[in-house]
């Protein structure tokens, strides 16, 4: 069992958070049989998630990696139930209630991979078979200051350069389609005056026509009032596939915001990422109608079975099921389209924040994997279909040493670049 | 991909449904890969459930194991959803609306041993991993009429003769615990007058004590007022770990039930396996309160894996999980028992019909599963851990061919034997 912490580029993204530091942090875990065989999965990166590895590391080495799951299983059974694990104000990274689900969900994986790749089986054909081959990602646009991230000799610049304005967002998404294919947009938001951002979305709109699904993610940054107010101006520009996502904090007010929207004969459903992030919060929520749409997201949901049994619940009660995405390499990517490929009831595009990583830090052989067309295909190899490029990894563990940054705080990013007396504030507007 | 239609011998139970034919049907479904190695799973008996499998021979034929759930999913994922799929007229068996889920689960199960056999592995390793090496199974005492079931040459005696009282209940049920070690019961009722049955659920808890868990279960015999005026009389003896088992037809009777005995202060928890058949059923259950307990049983379900999303959605919403069983052999008795060591949320002992057939029908290699201290264990071998004994399946052929017995008819059978005006009647009391 090795676990790596290394450090990957990251450019200057914008979201109610604060600022994206230069470097996004990730953990690659290897688990490699007695055969050697080397399962491989990715996680949340900086020192809580490798600590948390580490400390099962015992749990771990001799054992079959068929029976690992089982034996952690008490990793996502009896933890977090009935807790609140809201992410409205904690990263998933950061969070400490979800610390064992995600744990787990990282040996989960490799382990999957590993057992793939001894049977010569892909990864989505172990955990129940694939309904999909190939399964379509969303742009994911960012407001953003000029840069492709990095540090001194290893900054980087990239092709969209400062994006802080409605136009330049449009054109950031244009190059984002002509490069990936994209067929669904989601925009990050909560970043400029909700005005600005209501006009982004409908050049968007304007621009791409109306057969391109839109959503925007204001990551709880506005009231249940302005929520409403921009629901109902955007009542046309996201109702056709597209989704509200966490436009305002807490069950309470996302319910609110629905039942406003719903009276003004305004469908648009709301999506969420943080004020669901944990079985114990769904009762509540489907009680409320607060949320119409799950993100999921098999890094701390307690892995991809868990996933799979998310969407089962959802599909019961009429709830949609897309993925959430946080900075990350190719393993991580490999891993979402697998469960994505195995898992029915995947009713949206998936997020992916993977345009924004560079080849130079990609830690899988032979380079980036493919976007085509908007979609990831499941390659015809075993396991994950990804292996572990070392080179690249001792690279990615070089500037992980070099630089400071041991967890995400997007707060004191902005902090220091932008402005000193910035804090997060929920809600802004 | 070979099908065979079985007729083992069932003794004469009584049931609200009626009676038990001389024989119960089951289908043995035989997958071998073209490296000869076979995956075996059982099902229910008779023509619809064999020319179900048999009709989607094709699209079984020629795939990989790993990918034909997948491949198959719509029979799960597809059908049934939004539809009531109430077992409380119609025998798992032979409901058209859940024809698919069953068909479907016998190709999963039979997958997964085929696989499990290919890597070295036991089925509940392949499926998330065991959290717990042996199961317990309860007691499954029925009233009765004399003798083991068969017909001419092939009748049989049992150890427990004609059980249509109090005492000679109890009795029986002290041989099941002798000779397996039970230590739960599951009794079913719905035979005998309600005041006989309270007093043999009396008299049983009198004689073996509060520490064994007591659940009743009439298949809906009862109106809502006899289930209350049942529920107040075995207050005690059905609170310690027991249960109430579908006293009365359909959600709301079960809701009213609830609503009865908790105005009383009494607790008992509703059990169902024919309220709630299917997840389109959930939220209206719980939207009633309608049902504590879901039986679970993965060949109506739509296999292991649906269980295993079963499960956790009873968790997530406070809901208890419980298993079901139909008369079966040593196949489907495994597969319970690999389902269930991969289940963490199970919070009752299963049901097995186990005990009801005899070593001279088994089909599995080496005789009988053993039940030990009432607990079924995982051996330590590949896939569901057992095979199939190809004399013993050619009996049981020769026998479905020799007899009539082409679905499952307790009602036929109560007419033939007992009383030829005899109708079933839900409710009765």
């Amino acid at each position: 069992m090795r676990i790596h912490s290394i450090a990957i580029a990251d450019p200057p993204l914008r979201s109610s958070y604060g600022l994206h530091a230069p470097y996004a942090l990730r953990t690659i875990l290897e688990i490699e049989s007695d055969d050697g065989i080397t399962g491989i999965s990715e996680t949340y990166g900086g020192e809580v998630p490798a600590q948390a590895l580490d400390a099962i590391r015992q749990k771990v080495i001799g054992q079959n990696p068929y029976r690992l799951t089982g034996l952690l299983s008490s990793m996502v059974e009896g933890e977090g139930s009935g807790i609140d694990r809201s992410q409205t104000y904690l990263v998933p990274g950061e969070n400490p209630l979800d610390q064992t689900t995600r744990t787990y969900a990282a040996v989960e994986v490799a382990c999957l991979d590993l057992i793939g790749k001894s049977v010569g089986q892909p990864v989505c054909d172990l955990i129940g078979g694939r309904v999909r081959d190939q399964i379509a990602f969303s742009a994911y646009p960012f407001f953003k200051h000029a840069g492709g991230g990095g540090e001194g000799d290893d900054l980087r610049e990239d092709e969209y350069g400062e994006v802080m304005t409605p136009e330049t967002f449009v054109q950031e998404v244009k190059q984002m389609i002509a490069k990936y294919g994209f067929s669904s947009i989601k925009m990050k938001g909560g970043v400029l005056e909700p005005d600005l951002e209501i006009e982004t979305v409908r050049l968007l709109y304007q621009e791409l026509g109306a057969e391109i699904p839109l959503r925007i993610d204001p990551n709880s940054a506005w009231t249940a009032s302005t929520s409403v107010r921009v629901g109902k101006a955007l009542a046309e520009e996201l109702s056709g596939g597209g989704y509200l996502e966490d436009p305002t904090a807490g069950l309470e007010n996302m319910a609110q915001v629905r039942k406003q929207l719903l009276a003004e004969g305004i469908m648009i459903p709301l999506a969420t990422n943080v004020a669901v992030t944990s079985f114990a919060d769904i009762p509540r929520a489907i009680e409320l109608d607060a949320v119409q749409i799950i993100l999921s997201d098999h890094h701390y949901w307690g892995g991809m079975r868990q996933v799979q049994r998310l969407a089962n619940l959802c599909k019961v009660f009429g709830i949609g099921l897309s993925m959430h995405s946080n900075s990350h390499l190719g393993i991580s990517l490999m891993a979402m389209t697998h469960v994505a490929a195995a898992t029915p009831h995947l009713t949206y595009a998936c997020d992916t924040h993977y345009p924004w990583q560079s080849v130079k830090d990609e830690v899988v052989l032979g380079g980036r994997v493919p976007i085509v067309n908007g979609c990831v295909r499941i390659p015809d190899k075993s396991g994950l279909g990804v292996e572990l490029d070392y080179d690249q990894l001792a690279r990615g563990r070089e500037r992980y040493e070099k630089y400071p940054y041991r967890k995400r705080d997007d707060e004191a990013e902005m902090q220091k670049h932008i402005d000193p007396l910035w804090k997060r504030s929920i809600p802004r507007w």
